[in-house]
């Protein structure tokens, strides 16, 4: 209840203050918002296309939905969660043509779930739709019911990663005041705006850092295979004028040996109730390089990406395997157009691993919407008493 | 001594027994090689173009050899130490022009080694070249001695490999024996026959284990920025009919935390006489996981590539910064054609660090022509006792 309070002050207090969001070329933008002229339609920025593309997707089928978060073109696991919001919004229209329409909303929202394993934030969300629905009644009575709670969904999330912000960028300004120099921080994959509906996760307290004047520099991660470190992070600052670097995923154990590297602060899918993180693909390898180096290493964590259900000393939280053709393949610009290109012998096989665990020993903390606290069970029950 | 006479023994055992090198499509190739009509002429396979073009350059002028070394036409610290071997050659032809000749060649030779600083080989060779010249007499007589060293250098990287693939394939027999099941092999880059003469280093074990029919299986990793993994070391364990898998760089610390990897084996630019290991960008992270999960870590590393003169407790291995416009672009085939596309935010700065460095602490052995041994000064001055 208090931290519903506290998130209502700052919802308030921001609209009053007319503080602006995140950008795109000078003009705001968040990543899912409902179309203006239609609201069973909900508009999305095709995240497969950037940086060389800014393209806007209509989803108006659960297909689109299924599609949109299973081909990534809306990616990261709080946007991912949002999107579902409004795809069981979505089910429950179409359901009216349906002859059981709870059945099929219930299929629906397996089928949505399906689309990602390793996201909690999708189980979460879909979940928090499905808890409005009785099974006695007609989908006419839930149609507003779930539009409005997608809606909600949207809005907190924004304004949770907000609160990452204002709580994370504690540790950027503490560290610009001890070293007198420009922060140099390292980050893994897209925890930016567009991997949420507005702020980001990571990227939010460096957002913030940005805003207070505060001198930082950013390392991203390419994060391959995908790149969206170097397609969407290096977007991101770049639109909101951050300096930054963008590096090889093999590089950022050798800054770290060399002192450039400050602090790292990274994204999660889910983070288990005993503080494992799981998060991109390589960010293992940055938290044993941080730990090695004693440089903080800090996961931003909305508690909708932290699964009070799983404890991974006795369950694994579920890796996603992905088609060996994002490896393969790369995508870029050949003279103004976007094209992909085979890099991996013709006969060779890759594997695609989308996610990796990083052991809460090697987490310096994690960074929330009610605050920062250890990546133990006792630090994440200090902070969510009830949920634990 | 008795280590010459044990590489003769070797030379001459493999010569009689007329055991093939290493192969491209069924047919043999080494990665260097004397033009057969014209001695003056060296032929490299262009290893920029591999896998999707298979084609060979003719080396001339010592600017010839500088741009295929710095443009990495020929790369691999072995390879590059003998290429510069028969630049040094190339120079003696060239100075019979010069006014003053043993300058133009000591010009030259520091011209060559400027192309890569990282590489103990190239200086190493490079200086063993030069103490065949005084500076009395005219470069006429020179130019056969300087031939025949070059040539001598070649045979005996041969030679040092393939005892490597002899000493280093216990350590796979063992696990295999132990495991009973496939070996699952880790490496990073290339360091197979491609990146030296024949046989290669890190991956001519692995060779060897095929030969004895021990089943193995690798893990490749894809090493960005230029993707040597994906390109060259997949291309090669294909062309033998290894087993191999393509992975981004992110994964190998997930394969190792889940059990599929039994060891890891990588090659060395400079290993200094304590035993730290500068190697490709990413090596570090690697190896910092393989001692998180207990995973042994080998370095295979020929003598030429240990510097005997450098204490990194005390000073520096100089790490080479490339050019950023090799993460910028990547490379690959777009129907048919070899094209290089854009896959950074074109306003984006990158940054291109080429090598890092392993501590000693994290690597289990080194494996070398003489045998295995420790990664510390007392394991190196064990096996070359006069050397140190």
């Amino acid at each position: 209840l208090k931290g519903i309070l506290f998130i209502s002050i700052y919802i308030a207090f921001f609209h009053l203050l007319g503080i602006n969001t995140m950008k795109v070329k000078g003009k705001h933008f968040s990543s899912i918002w409902v179309d203006e002229l239609d609201k069973s339609l909900i508009n999305i920025i095709d995240q497969r296309k950037l940086p060389f593309e800014f393209k806007i997707l209509q989803l108006r089928t659960i297909k689109d939905y299924f599609d949109a978060i299973k081909d990534m073109a809306v990616r990261g696991a709080p946007l991912i969660g949002v999107t579902a919001g409004f795809a069981i919004y979505v089910a429950a229209l179409e359901s009216q043509n349906s002859a059981d329409w709870t059945r099929y909303i219930v299929d629906m929202a397996n089928y949505i779930k399906s689309a990602r394993p390793t996201a909690v934030n999708l189980e979460w969300a879909v979940n928090d739709q499905l808890n409005l629905i009785e099974s006695s009644g007609n989908p006419s009575e839930y149609i507003e019911l779930l539009y409005h709670n997608a809606c909600k969904l949207r809005e907190n999330d924004i304004e949770i990663n907000r609160q990452i912000g204002i709580n994370g960028v504690v540790l950027i300004e503490n560290l610009n005041k001890y070293l007198k120099r420009t922060v140099n921080i390292l980050t893994h994959c897209n925890a930016g705006w567009l991997a949420t509906v507005d702020y980001g996760t990571a990227l939010s307290p460096i957002f913030e850092a940005n805003a207070r004047g505060i001198d930082v520099h950013v390392w991203v991660d390419e994060t391959r295979p995908r790149n969206q470190g170097a397609k969407l992070t290096a977007w991101e600052l770049e639109n909101e004028g951050i300096k930054h670097t963008v590096i090889p995923d093999n590089t950022g154990g050798h800054l770290m040996q060399n002192g450039i590297v400050d602090i790292v602060i990274v994204g999660t899918d889910r983070t288990s109730i005993n503080g494992d993180v799981a998060n991109k693909i390589g960010t293992y390898l940055k938290a044993l390089a941080a730990y090695d180096n004693n440089i903080p290493f800090y996961v931003a964590a909305p508690s909708s990406s932290i699964d009070f259900s799983i404890d991974t000393s006795k369950s694994k939280i579920p890796i996603e395997q992905r088609d060996q053709r994002e490896v393969r393949y790369v995508d870029g610009l050949l003279e103004g157009q976007l094209v992909e290109i085979l890099t991996v012998p013709e006969e060779s096989p890759c594997a695609n691993y989308a996610f990796d665990v990083t052991p809460s020993r090697l987490v310096t903390g994690l960074i929330t919407e009610m605050g920062i606290c250890s990546s133990k069970k006792e630090g994440i029950s200090n902070l969510f008493p009830n949920r634990v």
